[in-house]
């Protein structure tokens, strides 16, 4: 048996942490204009489309392979190309269900072993569910960027 | 004496795992050109030099108020107005200092207490740190916009 130094968050309050994150990117998505999620883009850096794509292709996949412990290469295209807004918050609300549901595969324990996630980043879970967390807020932040170039008020960075 | 649930990261990562971000965003002030760092701006925002002086103004003030639970309102302006560059540069790294001493005042159980930061975010320790972060990460997402738009390569996010 391991012993769990003692520490500072749960997993229910670090996935109600990243789920909250998530809810506020899925706002950011909604208040780009149809055209421009996919199109706009500021100093050659990729449209929100695309950073889209790239959260949806970390979350689900990257926690299933960590509860599976099943190495699968990273893949960012999707099985269906989305092409329209309305697509990637269907498939962000699934992946938020799906995220739910593997988390609760998770043990404390698991949190401190190490995975090769994507056969490519060999670091202890919980360094890995930070990371996905952070990529995300650092993409969001370009997202409100691009909102306020396009003239739109993001939302609140407080609101989850 | 308070039961301490199963919890997934120590004190001593969390500190790491901030410090890391705190580096990264040490090298993006770095990438700067002096002009654009205090003028470069996108869409209305704040300049990155008025983002610093946020972070500055969160990160040992409140870390600081917290470990001696004393209640002070947040004020952004410096004692001292910076106005280069390599001030902000010596800023930070007191900063990574006196953060480094605050954080071992911290034991394991004051994070989940809960402490009226500024006396205006009433959230438990661990709430707020992970919000420094978080606030951090975003603002400096928003500084990688600003250095491409500016035609300069900003730091690998992974490098910290």
């Amino acid at each position: 048996m391991k012993t769990v130094a003692a520490q500072v968050i749960t997993p229910e309050d670090l996935l109600k942490h990243w789920q909250g994150h998530r809810a506020l990117t899925r706002r950011v998505i909604e208040l780009f204009p149809e055209k421009d999620f996919f199109e706009f883009s500021i100093g050659g850096m990729r449209p929100f489309a695309k950073l889209a794509d790239e959260l949806l292709a970390i979350g689900v996949p990257a926690l299933k392979g960590i509860v599976n412990r099943e190495i699968q290469p990273y893949k960012e295209e999707a099985d269906e190309k989305l092409i329209f807004k309305a697509q990637y918050l269907e498939k962000w609300d699934e992946a938020t269900e799906e995220i739910n549901k593997y988390w609760q595969e998770l043990s404390v324990e698991d949190f401190s072993e190490t995975f090769n996630l994507f056969g490519q980043y060999e670091f202890p879970v919980i360094q890995n569910v930070l990371y996905f967390i952070d990529n995300e807020v650092h993409h969001r932040g370009q997202g409100y960027v691009y909102l306020r170039a396009l003239n739109i008020q993001p939302p609140f960075f407080w609101e989850r």
